[in-house]
């Protein structure tokens, strides 16, 4: 969205406790900070290295794992959900930014890993990432970073608290 | 994704500042947080209203403007991105809980609102909204709250600030 209004008339029509009011107010901001920096990451990806978001995290994943993945594993690991895991990981083998291999334990199961190539093309805009990243929270000090990311740990923490609750 | 685990190793090896390593990994917590509580989200809407996200949204959308939106101030005002505003709205139009007139001040373009129905709908599944994130922070005290939301409009202050800064 544009901006990142409370939405006060909303909240008050509904009539719900205080705590209520500002987890709903708590969870809109929340949102509407992720996209706003996840948009404008989409298009510096597209603008600087003519790449999608989708496509980087999906070489990250390979990144993190030398020895490959294989394909659902690979989907579990993904940050960003997106559809087409299987189209990317192709387009990414014919670039030979990527290989397909049955090395694995199970050799019935392939896996897919960076190549060289890949993993250089990858450095390039993992750099370009973590420096747009760092410019747009340039205006946070160490200290509120680090108070941010522990709030943060305890939003995680209260989620998974309350995990088994199913709709009633 | 299933863990939320600073990606650490992929970070060490791109050697930058602290700040930067200190801003991805907020970032990554930040976009975990989000993606794992608009997940529980939607998976709820479905379960309990047999609705959608981008659904809900436009009627909420709708519902903070009782005089009715144009179709594309309505997809300026979407939370949620996503694509099908126009189906969605024609969806609602057929259900009887959206209007679409030409009362408006330019008789030219027609402008969507909510029915008695359709707020009445709104509610119903605002109110369950509001539950299920008010008990997905439940483990925040209000102070933590309060902090968590002034650190992120910090964050909205600070990618504002550097708007303009387009790739070099």
């Amino acid at each position: 969205m544009s901006q990142p209004p409370p939405p006060r008339a909303f909240a008050e029509k509904l009539g719900g406790a205080p705590h209520s009011k500002a987890s709903l107010r708590l969870w809109l901001r929340l949102l509407s900070c992720s996209m706003i920096i996840e948009r404008r990451i989409r298009g510096r990806f597209e603008a600087e290295f003519a790449t999608t978001l989708p496509r980087f995290d999906v070489m990250a994943a390979l990144e993190r794992e030398p020895d490959g993945l294989t394909m659902s594993q690979l989907s579990a690991a993904l940050l960003v959900s997106n559809g087409n895991v299987t189209g990317i990981v192709n387009r990414l083998i014919e670039e030979l930014l990527v290989v397909r291999t049955l090395e694995s334990d199970d050799r019935r199961v392939a896996t897919v890993r960076l190549t060289r190539k890949g993993r250089d093309v990858f450095q390039r805009m993992a750099r370009g990432h973590e420096k747009w990243i760092d410019k747009m929270f340039a205006g946070l000090t160490e200290q509120q970073m680090e108070q941010l990311m522990k709030l943060l740990a305890s939003v995680r923490h209260s989620i998974d608290e309350h995990e088994d609750e199913q709709p009633a």
